[in-house]
């Protein structure tokens, strides 16, 4: 099967053998060695020197957070959302009490950096600025060292999603000076999911000590404490950490540059190949994600009928759009553990299925 | 390996094979199918005709859904403690902002029910209280039929850790009025860590209709309206999905009053063979766990030294105390994939290395 949603993507076999390793004392040295071998190499993919923690959950787990950990009720956070994801980053804080400043940006285009300068000058009482660096239900990935270039120009905390694009597209979060960024394992890492990567920063660190935001399970003073023993606070997913220092050895083998060129290349394809079966990108081009493919569909196709036939007659498992965009876009995912071949092989489907699936 | 911790326990062949299967579309038919699946089978061992979700998180997670989904800031609780879990329990509560009453009751010791009934009766006041049913740090069963007779008499919230008790001890969770019940994955259900399994009652619904506590990812409703539609509102973790749909068809193959049976057998062999040794049981022998024996050392064996050489010379894994019993007891676990052999094993391993390990 081809499954080119953008997560779960497939996973190698080292992975799925590694998934199936029996049990071991999550309090013992094994575990020890391979959290710490884990984590290790995540510090390498993250580009960071800062912490790095792994949290049993999913992406939106780690989303969570990253706001609890560094804000209080009240504090002011300004939201830069241009899609589903971006607005589910906002929810949660303002569940959790922020003040939040919407800067909504249009679904597709990618968020302004002066509108971004802009909000920050005319409200200097804001103290975090949430940015989704690749936006999954658009396709759109934001300009992050742009924005972060402001929002360190103005001394805010810059707290990050970058669920779907970390470790496939570059994103070096010290140089960047990323506060908190989130990642999830069933995306480029190409393990399946429960895991959420979370990255930290020495100014998310003191952000921590004042914030009163309600936290227990997510609590990164408790990561940080277990994980100076080999340990997590509570009781791990085993097999997802066999899984990821597997892959991690993969990936560091092939090499960052590498793996965001071979993502670059195989993005290109998608968008070229979708052009010429006469169809256009949901994005701007000039922001189009290099982790999945949005694809514009002008109600003359049926969706949900293509998608099915995609999955029934080739195998290939592809995305609707999500909300607003449901019946309007169909999705590619083109992370973790894909080639040009497999790009290939849903265009060439796709070819097929087009005139079946047509209005 | 003879892994005999109170969790991650051993998990049998199908488990593991299921763990290795490639990923698929979480919001498809084929997961619309497994997560139909094992929610039935959980509301059977659940014994509960109410709401089962499955989280992806920890056991900890599990009960910090618990607390939120059900409670306002201010509320004020009943902790019913005797042990490191119980505490955690109530140490969520307060985080999230509840005014907690503990009735702390020495550790290896049962809960006394007269205490729960006078400490209900001096506040009416209280909307919830908390009960560890199985207290996995020093193998006390709680008498959660007794108690629960008492929360009904006072028409309060019964919210309940059975993370080490449920699928292996009886636990009539419709018949014992609990409102939440919280187990984990790693326990008696034979999977790898990385699933909560949360039973809701109508009546903690209505709570949760009141509560103010922050919630986002832990969100019951969400997860309420996700499962009509046969998904999980934030990507789950798909594999341990995989292998509890593979173990709960073990588990009703064999049936619950088999299964309780067993490990009822199991810890009596436990708890004879460690007195045979001329060790003591840590609690009193009428509130004996069936899930985990905790053995007392009284300061004449060097409990690390007993672990290390039963995991380094027989391949035997058991666990040491946690917090203030740290080096005082150590813990046999019998739950999930346990049968009388293998805690005859256990006990020949131990007869061996307890004159080794002596101060």
């Amino acid at each position: 099967m081809q499954l080119r949603i953008p997560g779960p993507t497939p996973c190698p076999p080292q992975a799925l053998q590694a998934m199936s390793r029996q049990m071991i004392n999550h309090r013992g040295e094994e575990f020890d060695k391979i959290i710490k071998s884990v984590t290790g190499k995540l510090k390498q993919v993250f580009q960071t020197e800062g912490d790095v923690f792994v949290l049993t959950a999913s992406g939106t787990g780690g989303l969570e957070a990253a706001i609890v950990n560094t804000l209080s009720p009240g504090d002011k956070v300004l939201s830069t959302s241009n899609g589903v994801f971006g607005d589910r980053f906002a929810d949660i804080a303002v569940q959790y009490g922020a003040e939040v400043t919407r800067l909504d940006t249009e679904w597709g285009r990618q968020v302004d950096l002066d509108a971004v300068d802009k909000a920050l000058g005319v409200d200097s009482d804001i103290k975090a600025v949430l940015v989704t660096h690749n936006e999954t239900s658009t396709g759109v990935t934001n300009n992050l060292a742009g924005i972060s270039a402001i929002v360190e120009k103005f001394d805010k905390l810059l707290l990050v999603d970058a669920v779907s694009s970390l470790s496939c597209i570059n994103l070096p979060a010290d140089d960047w000076h990323c506060d908190v960024v989130v990642t999830g394992s069933q995306k480029g890492w190409m393990i399946p999911p429960g895991l959420a990567m979370v990255g930290v920063s020495e100014k998310a660190w003191q952000a921590h000590a004042q914030a009163k935001m309600s936290r227990f399970y997510w609590d990164f003073a408790k990561a940080r404490d277990y994980l100076k023993i080999g340990q997590t606070p509570w009781t791990p997913a085993v097999s997802n950490f066999y899984a990821l220092d597997a892959t991690l050895d993969l990936m560091l083998n092939e090499g960052l540059a590498n793996i965001f060129a071979r993502h670059a290349r195989v993005a290109q394809i998608a968008r070229d190949g979708v052009k010429s079966l006469g169809l256009s990108l949901f994005p701007e081009e000039d922001c189009a994600s290099n982790t999945v493919t949005a694809v514009n569909v002008f109600d003359k196709i049926d969706v949900p009928k293509l998608i099915q036939i995609l999955r029934d007659e080739h195998d290939v498992v592809i995305a609707g759009g999500q909300r607003k965009l449901s019946g309007q876009i169909f999705r590619i995912g083109h992370l973790g553990l894909v080639y040009e071949e497999d790009i290939e092989l849903v265009l060439e489907a796709l070819s097929k299925v087009l005139p079946q699936a047509r209005r």
